[in-house]
């Protein structure tokens, strides 16, 4: 039997003792001036950072618009460092996509096949047709956005429909949409009392992005989306791949301090 | 004075006569067997589309998922279009983006500047952090998803807040926010009753797909879209660029009575 997503998650998670996903946003005004600022000093600096933290993390988290940015080389860029994870780690496409059905059909062959990420992070504005394609394949994975760690996503995600809101409808309406236990959500970490909420609605995995920049607690983000037997995968981006000097002991320090807190609040 | 990007849509309406946008969703599986099914064959259709249509269009939108699927080739194929098309349209890059503020400043790099598409549309499940680094420079447009035509749209857009429903909401947002002149709407052409609600709240151009294969009635959408003094954009994809036998000229013939039928109506 092949594993669904969600059993992978949980696998690698165990065997890696780790719950951390460490997000790749390569950005060029955040490397030292000492470093390779071209499209090759990018993939060496990300290649180094992964090869010093796959045995300490669960998943790498690309966000899209990072490497959209470089145009097609960028594209080719984020290409490259999902094959060169290889398996080793369980890999997100942080794109928040999301259209008619047809349409998602075309971004999961993008994602999925051509790219071969393992999970994709979907934005749900245009409903159930945005996660419908994607949730086929039970070994990819869907993250879907339920409620965002930015301020601004509570002028959308308040709304009410039947005493509901639209956050709590999202999280129900994944969880009965995951019959091949592939879909997980997409929770921030700045609104602790909202997150024990959604917590209690089901026990689907969560990504967990909001942590340090954003002003997330750690120790409650663990210990909330932990809860009811599931998983809570804390991201942290800047404050690992551009720790202290950017060199790999810097790195991997960072990484390791970051995965031992997680484990030590699980 | 530099135009504002809704003062071009204007402008290049009435000079092409034209309220149609031609959604350059190219598809392997829809190009007849006797065309070359290739990236190079992709780019030769594209290419000889638009010379036989653009001055019959007003714009061109490419659905990115489309050119993504096949992988950073598809995203350079979609760069090359975009040059080719080379002002003489407008240009929409249908990516509905969205993400925390400073994610999204790098989507704005990416679709502008590396790009150098006119415009964009963004899904607003994350909020204004998802619209604003958009709209700062007034040249380039933003296509902000109210009311999709797509049914399961209606799951999320119907929710409430204060007497409002979530896309009457974002109506009002986008109106709000449009101190540049250069925001506008995407709303489906498949419920009219919907549309004449949203017309009525502001004069914002509106970007329209749903014609066609989707079952949304081109008068109807004309009529109401068009009220209020504003404009409606009428989106038609697979009718037009697989028309026929994907000949010039079948395709220069949709495209010049879809246009004739929008102006008749207007």
């Amino acid at each position: 039997m092949i594993d669904t997503f969600n059993q992978r998650l949980q696998k690698v998670s165990l065997a890696k003792k780790s719950k951390l996903c460490i997000g790749l946003d390569i950005d060029l005004a955040k490397m030292p001036e000492h470093m390779n600022k071209t499209i090759s000093g990018m993939e060496s600096h990300l290649k180094a950072i992964i090869d010093t933290t796959t045995d300490i993390c669960l998943a790498y988290k690309l966000n899209m618009a990072f490497y959209e940015q470089f145009g097609f080389k960028g594209y080719e860029l984020m290409e490259k460092i999902v094959t060169y994870i290889d398996g080793r780690n369980i890999t997100i496409a942080d794109g928040k996509r999301g259209d008619i059905g047809n349409t998602t059909q075309k971004y999961a062959i993008s994602i999925f096949d051509t790219i071969g990420f393992d999970s994709i992070t979907v934005s749900p504005y245009m409903g159930s047709d945005s996660i419908l394609p994607f949730i086929q394949n039970k070994e990819k994975g869907t993250f879907v956005l339920c409620l965002t760690s930015n301020n601004s996503g509570k002028e959308i995600q308040l709304f009410q429909k039947n005493g509901k809101s639209l956050y709590q409808y999202i999280s129900i309406l994944a969880d009965n949409l995951n019959e091949n236990n592939n879909i997980a959500l997409v929770v921030g970490a700045t609104n602790p009392q909202l997150m024990e909420g959604i917590r209690n609605l089901n026990s689907l995995p969560w990504l967990i992005p909001g942590i340090g920049a954003q002003g997330g607690d750690l120790e409650q983000s663990v210990t909330i989306s932990n809860n009811n037997n599931s998983l809570g995968i804390i991201n942290v981006s800047r404050a690992i791949i551009f720790a202290g000097s950017c060199n790999v002991d810097d790195i991997n320090n960072a990484a390791k301090n970051y995965n031992n807190k997680i484990n030590q609040y699980s």
